[in-house]
Parts: structure tokens; sequence; C-alpha cells
């Protein structure tokens, strides 16, 4: 016996969230079908729907919002001498919960990676240089992940400005190395960016 | 900073799924709106919708499908002198994947537990009764878990049938104690049905 085609099917499309396995999408599968009523499956989708149709990235600085502008970019009381560059949006998120940062952001989207073909072009750079040529802006603080992707960004970004009248710094490695800034507690993303050094 | 609202509301969404806290909705919800396509995120909602529409209770067994009759009940082929009782479908589902059982089951979408007010009329036995008094069954499989509402369930079946002239068996315990049917590998579902033991 197989599972009723579209239960085969939704379990399939939750296979595709990352860390989901065969178990773990027919868990949430069966939990769909037999413990959510009509109103909550069509709210869930509904959910799905209009996150994605609404959010997408600032027209500045490429972080999630649902307006034109991102909470940071239109918030005028934010410091706008200072640029913190980060991979994707949850850093961001995850650097804004930690409450010690003032400045503005920058989203990349991802970080260079030659051998999956992600250079300079697939990364939201296009939206930075503008930014750094504004001369309200002295400092961007690098904050990619330590991984060797993230170095290899930060040190192309550091490259690519070495000649402008700026100062370029890079958050403390109090994050582990090798992990993601996701993982990273208040405190220590905090004192990452505290202990951030020239670069 | 706060995430947009229909991001917020997706990862609330996403939190509802058993095992899925904060940390994990938030993984989910970003991947939904940062890796996914629009095409995708359609496919993920209508597989959502489409599986809570079309899938529900068989109507002999309550076992799922999307038809009138599960795949099990509408094949002649299978043996009609035995049902096999489980809590939910999936554990159906396991049973059938171990291979080893070609019977009939029923579902009852539960077990009992006073404590939490889940009594006999909670659970899908209205439908179980004609089918035990039809006299081509000879024998009632009861593989409800080895919880304490799994064995609350099986003594209440035994002594409901009791005055039957029915052969009354019970999975053997190959299955951990205190554990649930789905973790079971396919091996020990199928020791487990071969060494059923009167009951």
């Amino acid at each position: 016996m197989r599972f009723p085609q579209a239960l085969e099917s939704l379990i399939l499309e939750f296979m595709k969230y990352p860390g989901v396995g065969r178990k773990t999408a027919e868990r949430y599968a069966l939990y769909t079908i037999n413990r959510m009523d009509d109103e909550s499956v069509r709210d869930f989708a509904t959910a799905v729907s209009s996150a994605k149709a609404s959010v997408h990235g600032c027209r500045v600085c490429g972080h999630l919002t649902d307006q034109e502008l991102c909470d940071i970019c239109a918030d005028p009381l934010r410091e706008q001498d200072r640029i913190l560059i980060v991979e994707v949006s949850k850093d961001a998120f995850s650097i804004e919960k930690s409450g010690n940062y003032r400045g503005l952001y920058h989203v990349l989207n991802g970080a260079l990676s030659p051998i999956n073909g992600i250079g300079p072009e697939e990364l939201n750079l296009t939206a930075l240089w503008p930014r750094i040529q504004d001369e309200r802006v002295k400092e961007i603080i690098i904050a990619t992940g330590s991984t060797q992707e993230g170095e290899a960004t930060a040190m192309y970004l550091k490259r690519v400005v070495k000649d402008m009248d700026l100062l370029v710094t890079r958050i403390a490695y109090g994050v582990p190395v090798g992990a993601n800034l996701e993982y990273a507690d208040d405190a220590t993303l905090a004192k990452a960016i505290e202990n951030r050094r020239s670069f």
C-alpha cells in the first residue's frame, strides 16, 4: 500500500525544507491531515502564499521587509555613518535581536563561492556601491560568516573598497569558527560587534 | 526591529507543527521566502490544501485514503478473516511497509485517555462493531501502542468482544515499551506481528 497521492505529494513538498527527512515530512503531513481543522489548514496555506507575495528585499539594503524600505532604512534615528554587511537577512535579524547595534545594514543574499558558481554578480552588491560612496558613511562592518565563503567575501569587499576613505572592520570572532550566525546567542553577537577589529 | 508581519505569521504557523520550535520555524519561513521561487511556494501551498481536502478516513476502516474505500478495503485479495486494530493511520502505513501482514485494518483515530477526556465515543468504534460481527472475521489483532493509553484501549477492546466467537490477539512487544509504532523498523514490526500472542 502506498500513501494516498495527495498525501505523498505533501510529504515530498515538506521534504524540500532544510533538515526535513522522510520521517519528519510524514509527521508534518499526517499532522496536517489528522490534527489540523479545515480553517487551520487554510490559514497555513494562506500564510505561506502571503509571506512569499508580500515579503521581499528592501530597495536600499536588501533586508527582508513588506514595505518599500525596511524598518531600519526607514528609521532616521539609526546611525547613518556605518553599514554592517551580512550574508543573509536572518543574520541582520539576529544582530538586531542582540540589541547593541544602531547603524545600518546591507544584505548580500549569499557569499562568494566560486565552486558553486557564486561570484560577485550573484550577490546584492550593485546596491552597495552607491551607498558606501555616500559621504555620511564612515565605516563598513563586515559580518559575513567565519566559513570559507564568508572569509572570501570579506577579503573581496576589503579589496574593492581599499582605496576609499572608509574604515573597514570585521566583527570579532566571538562566534564559533565554522558556525552560522543564527546559532549564536545575543551576548556573543553583541560582544562580536563590540570587539570588531580593523580589517 | 521585528520580522515583517507576513513573515512573523508564517513563523507562528510553522510553530504549530509537532517538534517545531521558534528557531526551526524561522528557518522554514526564511527558506520559503529566500530559497523557494514563486512556483515552488504555490505548489507547496496547493499541496497543503489539496491533501487536506482530498485525504480522509476510509468509510469502512477509517484508514487514510483519497477514495471512498482505502486501498486495503478495496483489495479483494487481502485476507478477510482478520482485522488489525491500530490507533492511527500512520501505524497502518508502518505495518504495510514491513510487508508481512495480508489482512485488514481498523483505525481508531486515537486511544482511550480518560484524563484527556477521550472515551470510547471519541474513537472510531461505531464502524468496528458491525465489522467484527461479520462471520468471515475470525481474529482481531490489537496493535495499539505499548503506552498506558494503548494498553487501556487494548483492555477495553478485549472486554467488549470477550463473549464473541473471535480470537483476540495482541502484537508481540518487539517494539520498545513506551515508544510509538512509527519509530520501529520493518523487521521489528514484522516480528511483532508474527509473535502476536493470545490476549
